[in-house]
Order: C-alpha cells, then sequence, then structure tokens
C-alpha cells in the first residue's frame, strides 16, 4: 500500500520577509516522515487571498494537508476564514471551540472580546483541537479525501496539539519508512551514477549520494529512504557497485559534514 | 512604485523527507526582503514533475523567481529540465556553462564524464552563472515578464552565485523596505487590536505585534515594515493607541523571546 501523501502548508508573512526561521514545516516533515507519510510540498503564504488557492490546489490532491500559523485573535490570523473560502464551507462560531477559548480565557483572567471570539469561528464540520498552551484551539477538517490538520504557529502550541490530531487520525499512519545508510571511502559519486539512476528511476526508493572525506582522500555516503520498504535490495545493490569500484565500509565518516569542494550540487 | 514579487523555490526530497533544513530559503527571504522585494511564496517540492507545475504557476505571476538545488550530475538533479519543460524551450548544452564545467573539472582532476556534461545543459537563452566553488552552473533566465535565477543547493555555492545575480539584475532591486520597532510595558495585544485591524487592511503596511515581558507584566513589542515607505506614520499611530492605553517604551524587552503562555497565536 503506498504512503499517504502531504503538503505542509505555512501562513505568515514574517517567514516571508525573513523575520523568523520556519522551524515548524522542517519539524512537521520529519515527525510526518517518521509517521510514513510522503510529504509532497511544503508551501509558506502569505496572511491574505493567495492562501485560500494553496489550500484549494491540495485538497482532493493529497490525502492531508497539515498548517500552521493565522489562528490568533488579531486582523491577520485569518487561516479559518481561508480554509473556509477554499472548502466553500460557511465560516461559524464551533460550540466546542468557543467553550475551549472561554474556559482558557477565564483561567487566565482576560476579558472575552469579540477579537477571542473569532478564535472560535471554524468551517462548517471542523473537530476542535484542544489549545493547552495558548488560547486558539486548531481543527481537524475532513473533506471528500482529504483531512486538514490546522494548527497555530507557535512550536509550543503546535507540537502537542499535532500529537493529539496524530492520536485521532490513527488510520493515516503506516508506520516510518525503511532507511539504510553507510558511507564508503576510496569511491566518488560518479562510480554510482549508473545505479543511481537505475534505482532513482522508479519512483518508490529515495536513494541519496553526498560526497564525504576531504581532497585526494574521497568517500561517498550513501543514504536509502523507501516507503514501500524496498531499502535492502537497493542498498545492496549500491553496495555492491561501491565494492566492484574498490570502495571500502568507513562508518566513521558518515556523519563528517559534506565538502563543498566536490563533485555533488544537490 | 510597488515593489517586484518574487516566489522562492527549492527543490529536493531531502527538504521534504526532513534530512536537512531548508536554510536555504531562509536566507533568501532576508537576501530579497533587503532588497526591496516582496517575498509571496516559498515552495519545496520535489526532483520531479510537480516541480514544472510550480515553476509554470509563477511564470507571469511574479517579477522574479529564486530556485536552489537540483543542478548536480545526478539523474535526480533535473531543476534545469523542470525549468525547460514549465518555459516550454529546448534543454541544450549551453556553450558558456559547458566552458565552465570543462574548466572546474580539469582544475581539480576529475575525468570529463556524461554527467557531468549534463550540468552544462540549460534551457535556450540562459545566461550563466559561474560556480566557483563546486562545479554545476546556474543561470539566469528572462521569460517575459519574469526573471528567473537558478541556484544549486550547497549553501556554500548558492550565496555567492546569489550576489553574483543580484549585480546583474540592477534594475529589480528598490533598496530596503523602511522598518520601525519598539516594545512597550503595561499594556497587551489587545489594546492596540483596533489600529492593527485598520493598519492591516490595506495591505500595504506590514504591522505585527507580539506579547512580551511575563505573566502580571505584559509587555508588547511592535513591528511595522512597509515596502512603500509608509512606516512611520502607521508606527505613530501605534505608539498613540499604546500611550494611550497606559503603554510606556520599554527597549530593554525588545529582543525577549516571545512568551507562550499568552494571547497571540501568529
Amino acid at each position: 500500500m503506498s504512503a499517504p501523501r502531504a503538503w505542509i502548508v505555512t501562513l505568515g508573512n514574517e517567514v516571508l520577509l525573513g523575520e523568523v526561521e520556519n522551524t515548524n514545516a522542517w519539524w512537521l516533515a520529519r515527525r510526518l516522515t517518521s509517521l510514513g507519510v510522503a510529504v509532497r510540498r511544503m508551501v509558506t503564504s502569505p496572511d491574505d487571498e493567495e492562501s485560500a488557492e494553496v489550500f484549494r490546489d491540495a485538497i482532493g490532491r493529497v490525502e492531508l494537508v497539515v498548517s500552521t500559523g493565522g489562528l490568533g485573535p488579531t486582523y491577520d490570523d485569518r487561516t479559518m476564514y481561508l480554509i473556509s473560502r477554499a472548502l466553500g464551507l460557511p465560516l461559524e462560531v464551533n460550540p466546542r471551540a468557543e467553550e475551549m477559548v472561554r474556559r482558557r480565557v477565564a483561567e487566565r483572567g482576560f476579558q472575552m472580546t469579540p477579537a477571542r471570539l473569532k478564535m472560535a469561528e471554524m468551517p462548517r464540520g471542523a473537530e476542535p483541537l484542544e489549545n493547552r498552551v495558548g488560547t486558539a484551539p486548531g481543527a481537524i477538517l475532513r473533506h471528500g479525501g482529504t483531512t486538514l490538520v490546522v494548527l497555530p504557529g507557535v512550536p509550543a502550541e503546535m507540537q502537542p496539539m499535532f500529537e493529539e490530531a496524530v492520536g485521532r487520525l490513527r488510520d493515516l499512519w503506516r508506520g516510518p519508512p525503511c532507511r539504510r545508510e553507510a558511507t564508503f571511502s576510496g569511491i566518488v559519486e560518479a562510480d554510482l551514477a549508473d545505479v543511481l539512476s537505475e534505482l532513482s528511476r522508479n519512483g518508490r526508493v529515495y536513494v541519496k549520494t553526498q560526497p564525504r572525506g576531504r581532497p585526494g582522500a574521497p568517500a561517498v555516503r550513501i543514504l536509502v529512504i523507501s516507503f514501500e520498504g524496498l531499502c535492502d535490495d537497493a542498498f545492496s545493490r549500491l553496495e555492491e557497485a561501491a565494492r566492484a569500484a574498490g570502495g571500502v565500509p568507513a562508518p566513521s565518516l558518515g556523519d563528517a559534514q559534506g565538502v563543498a569542494d566536490a563533485d555533488h550540487h544537490g
């Protein structure tokens, strides 16, 4: 069975302006991969109508969309509105989300305001995800064959809410892809080029080679990842080609930084 | 005159798999902003036909597309091919790029191979960008109203090649946007909500407030950025609202980490 596919959508002008680094997308990419989901695209988009277009593009095309950002009380926090537009669903106060917001606001001694109530507005049919760190709830939405998981942008809020969604969406996860890696000294990437291109052609195995070692003492790291359990065969063929070219296993070089002064430019 | 708009496109399965962090996109976002370019979207896409679609979406829509990754000698390095497909232009060995590759290969004592010659293949009409660190040249392509800058993925190669492109595309740059920031203690974000939503509505000023301080001693950082030189007026109005709500300037809090236990969830 092939892996479910996902898009990660980050809403926020601050990422586009280079004010903050998009650590959420990286965290989600690693976590989704470990759950057996093939991330097909990561998009960062502004807090405006362009993001409705991004959601429209994703729906019906991938099994999962995870978004971060744009759930707060201010005017530029309009992810729920943009998703409503993309799905053609009314935006309305979700009673369970309202209860969550009212409880959090009271616990902190804040006043309930229209801006805070806005955080309970969701597309019709959303299942709210409780925010135990901040105030704005997230949501799970199912639309056709696509599940949307809508999360806030603050990492300390986003991460536990993603884990709650993981618990609720057990059918989606296939478990981690297989993974094999090894480093061989005495060879360069070009020695593996033929096997590599043959293995890459079917699209079911991800194979990457990276230069290691130093000038005059070449080495290559081989990495194989497959969502379809096809690592061992691919790895054996690469290993065979590496040995045929005179390569010697060099596990100690595996973690070395790839040298820029080499032949590869992925 | 409004700012030129850009998309940043990162090609690479290793980013989608969470194997590496996309530091290139962050670096480019900061650099493009400082040059006066409004980054409208960042996309990470696999080394396959989906990326041709991303390039097609961008062309004619924004003034600048900067891509990183996929220029090396291996089978999965096919950015030039994907751009050729997106532009409907033939992919052919570029004589100046071939000269660059041959020179770099000779300098390093490597053999010229078909895989290495592939690095000189570019869409017809491309202007090669020399790679003084690695082997694969980049390119500048002009198509309709869109300029594409095609760069390798290794940061040590990408950054100087981007700077070379900056020198060649002087007409594009408008200079950095204006920027004002200040932190006020004694107020919460909600005190600025009305002014904030009014200022955000026109889309010509980016205004962000962020909680600072600690529980019981609230503070708010205000950040204003505009590509159209509209910072001072927006900033004055926010400052006025902050003072009216009892806020006191607190520059020492400006660099503090935003507390998650607050009301905002950008």
